[in-house]
């Protein structure tokens, strides 16, 4: 007889048979937008561009691992003789995939409704300590925020470039991390805008760096 | 009386009263959950890359504005005097963004199941002409076909750096096209990943660079 889904869905591509990659892809799209709308009803008053951070915060690879341990994923987990070995089953990015590819799972054995309300519940621990304050910052006063906390300085920006005509101009910006040697670039048709979108590539990328610096 | 959900779903945000904003917000995770599922129906042998790129082309701005031309939705939104001078109702981001936002509105007044369906049609035509080989193929060897087609000559690669102890190293490429002066850059943990993703990076890169010169 072969396995029930929300068993596949604990089956990391490292073990043999039936892996749980192609469930991830679905269930990747089943978390998204569980939260989504959890946030939507949750928020009434909150700008798309809030939520959307909000969203990505809930929904980052280390959100989905914390999830995953609470529901006691690690122990579940079939891996591979090598990933048993090297820990696999407390690794963020493995505990995250099984978690997204158990939404999946459920979508197919419960439908949409049951599998709605169990996804929901996954969320509600993280979504009490969640500030709307924390994401309704624009990225360049977060980032300096994020800096600051760090001593790590102020960040430096510097238009490198504008080019097209002046109805359809694109400012091209870099912004710097000293204290980091990290650099980032972005365009956008405001000089303002580009700034924003450098700015938040920066977050993107030292917040990043400090996973790896401090793996969970 | 309040407009109906579906009729804020057309209301852009140059115009007064309600908008369509926060429904895009949601609409984007019902859409992509929708197509997500349809791809994973369609293409049951077909791996968890190829349905990503698969889905990314599905839901990218021009394919959704060009969905939303289907359904005729530029002649029903509600735009500023402003954007109705421009031309709003033709633009595809604010096509694409209506369209996601009925979406949502769907959901909230039809329930998953309809609007499911309803969404699923949507992309029937858009399904018909895809090829899962297109998407299959490793992104160097997209990037260099892409390249070919236009007479842009071949991608160049440049291992930048490589940092990390021994077990953890981590490599940076740089990838270059000359015809177009672009320059992607990449990190990855071995030489092929960090390549492969500067590949991806150009590939979107010059796409975005092809819709800028041609709009729709």
């Amino acid at each position: 007889m072969s396995a029930s889904l929300s068993e596949q869905a604990l089956v990391h591509r490292s073990a043999r048979g039936a892996n749980n990659e192609r469930l991830e892809f679905l269930g990747d799209a089943v978390v998204g937008l569980v939260v989504a709308e959890l946030l939507y009803d949750r928020f009434p008053k909150v700008d798309e561009g809030v939520l959307t951070r909000m969203r990505a915060h809930l929904v980052c690879e280390r959100g989905l691992a914390e999830v995953a341990r609470t529901l006691k994923l690690g122990e579940r987990l079939q891996l591979g003789p090598g990933e048993l070995k090297s820990g696999g089953y407390r690794r963020d990015s493995i505990l995250a995939d099984a978690l997204e590819a158990l939404a999946a799972a459920r979508y197919f054995e419960s439908g949409w409704d049951a599998c709605r309300a169990e996804v929901r519940s996954w969320f509600e621990h993280a979504l009490g300590s969640l500030h709307t304050d924390d994401f309704g910052k624009d990225a360049k006063t977060r980032l300096q925020e994020w800096m600051q906390a760090r001593a790590l300085g102020l960040p430096e920006y510097e238009l490198v470039d504008a080019t097209g005509p002046e109805h359809a101009r694109e400012f091209l910006v870099h912004c710097r991390a000293a204290a980091h040697s990290r650099q980032t670039e972005a365009r956008g048709n405001s000089r303002k805008l580009a700034e924003a979108r450098a700015a938040e590539a920066m977050i993107t990328q030292l917040q990043a760096d400090e996973r790896k610096a401090n793996p969970a």
